[in-house]
């Protein structure tokens, strides 16, 4: 690479500037996605077009990743950053059954900022949206003090066909995914200096996330669940929003939480409780959802035969008037108030 | 109001948090938009969910604007942040002869910023949108070290009338519409502290420019333009815009370019050349559009018909290698190398 290309965004003449640095990523996506008949114009222009298929509703959301706010840029690889923020905003179309089909992304950078880091950052949306058959149609760079990520993620969705916070009713049961709580026992390693192997499927939850589109999609196309959302602040925090669109409440039976063997014995070395983690804030991007209790079984099924995730019902929704509680092996309840991530209350 | 909801995004008891937040803005948001049948379902959720028109092209644009970096703080009100930033996004989307229907924003938010400046931005967004009858449908609140605005818009044409940046033949003619330059002067004379009535217009167009989305509609609705691009760079950084991705250069004619009193009156008093504003970097977020010299009359009357927005022929399309090039009223020729603006290299 010349070294003219090395850094961008400064003023200095070995800096590439924003035409050219627009022209490198655009070079990065088109040489890694394939073309689409669907896409009428891609990145170059002021906007992008694209002809949506006639049976889709179309599913949009947008999320950003804030350097130091939302990750601690010391501990991740550009790579990483750019996989674990487009992780999040895919997940946010599967938790309603949708399927990516375009990405926008509108990036802060520092000036000076090496071109690789930023190609890099793009490598890390790619691995994530190649795989989908989704593409980068358009974006935006802007010099700024700090780098953040914002994405604006678009997916299509069989008409009428898409899952919201809104359908779960009372006598409902309630699932999860997965081990909720892996993330911020991942995090917590890190910020303790503790990247150690043994350590690695609680450091992966948080450093390289997954999303459960699969499942999600899944589950979706069964027509049976009655709601669904993603795991992103935590798994009473996200059961709340839920409860609140829902207009109902829920019982959750604290024995029944899911705990694996990398969150058992992180807790014990702590001694703090696991269920506290698997409860608390924490972004795993898995998936809550409720179905009747009726077509449970059909529906686990479902899943069952297109992925070997763990599936683990953990409480029933009740009325509204109850709250959200916790109900312990002895049957004693206790309200639960465990608030999800609140980013702006919450520094780090 | 109460007192607890003065401030938001810090960890003082009298904040409120990002959820309470999140509802004080879709309070205003629902407060002032008209529901519509298309939006199956709006902010709230996870994602939002439309359902686009048989005959519609679905156009997409982001755009950002981070304070003190796309714009001065100090001399905005909320309310002309707000509007200035989704002007800029209407003008993408008019500029290729589209119609906006539903927007999201990505927010940076400093802690313990006041919740009225915040809802001001929102108002600012609404005073936009609302005439043109498209509507917020999601979005995201974070906590950040500075403001910065991330809009992703989204808007409707019907199938295959897009006009791009890529359609300029030779010989064609290059139109504007108004009078670009104006909204750098207006900058200049307020980094002068020179806010003074007799400015006004060019005070103005720097801090409430208006997009001209009924104009560029009309052109693209009459099938006689071949290329259009707004200016937001600048007159001769957008039209080396169309010249590269239309493969084709440009002459413009230099004592054609349009100057209003204004524009004379201030450069008169700087003592330079009103010609150079014209041609260098402003945001006026007017129009530049080609069309073959036979279209010409029949489009400036579809034009005329409804707005009476000056449009001024400054030039023509010549061939690629001729490059962009000035023509000077004896007809001597000089290459013009005027870049717009780089965010990246221009660092105010």
């Amino acid at each position: 690479m010349d070294k003219k290309e090395n850094t961008v965004l400064n003023n200095k003449e070995d800096s590439i500037g924003e035409f050219e640095l627009i022209r490198e990523i655009e070079r990065l996506i088109n040489s890694q996605v394939k073309t689409s008949s669907d896409i009428i114009l891609g990145i170059g222009d002021d906007c992008a077009i694209f002809r949506p298929s006639r049976d889709m509703d179309i599913i949009i959301t947008c999320d950003c990743a804030i350097e130091d706010r939302h990750y601690l840029k010391e501990h991740f690889s550009p790579f990483e950053i750019g996989r674990r923020a487009m992780v999040m905003n895919v997940s946010d179309i599967a938790s309603m059954g949708g399927v990516p089909l375009y990405a926008l992304i509108s990036l802060e950078l520092t000036p000076g900022i090496e071109l690789d880091y930023v190609q890099e950052i793009y490598r890390g949306f790619l691995s994530v949206l190649n795989p989908l058959n989704a593409r980068i149609i358009g974006g935006n760079m802007s010099s700024s003090t700090h780098i953040s990520i914002h994405i604006c993620l678009i997916g299509g969705i069989k008409k009428g066909k898409a899952l919201t916070r809104a359908g779960a009713g009372v006598g409902d049961l309630v699932f999860i995914t997965g081990f909720p709580g892996q993330s911020a026992l991942g995090l917590e390693l890190i910020l303790e200096g503790k990247r150690e192997d043994k350590y690695s499927s609680l450091l992966n939850a948080y450093l390289r996330p997954r999303h459960r589109l699969k499942e999600a999609k899944k589950i979706a196309e069964s027509g049976l669940a009655t709601s669904m959302i993603d795991i992103s602040d935590g798994l009473s925090g996200d059961l709340s929003h839920i409860c609140e669109k829902s207009n109902v409440g829920a019982e959750i039976y604290l024995e029944r939480l899911p705990l694996n063997e990398s969150i058992t014995t992180v807790c014990k070395e702590k001694g703090i409780n696991p269920r506290e983690v698997v409860l608390g804030p924490s972004d795993d991007y898995e998936l809550i959802f409720t179905c009747r209790p009726d077509s449970a079984d059909k529906l686990l099924k479902f899943i069952s035969s297109i992925s070997d995730i763990k599936v683990t019902q953990i409480g029933r929704i009740v009325e509204k008037e109850k709250g959200i509680r916790l109900v312990f092996q002895d049957g004693s309840i206790s309200s639960l108030n465990t608030p999800g991530w609140d980013h702006f209350k919450i520094s780090r």
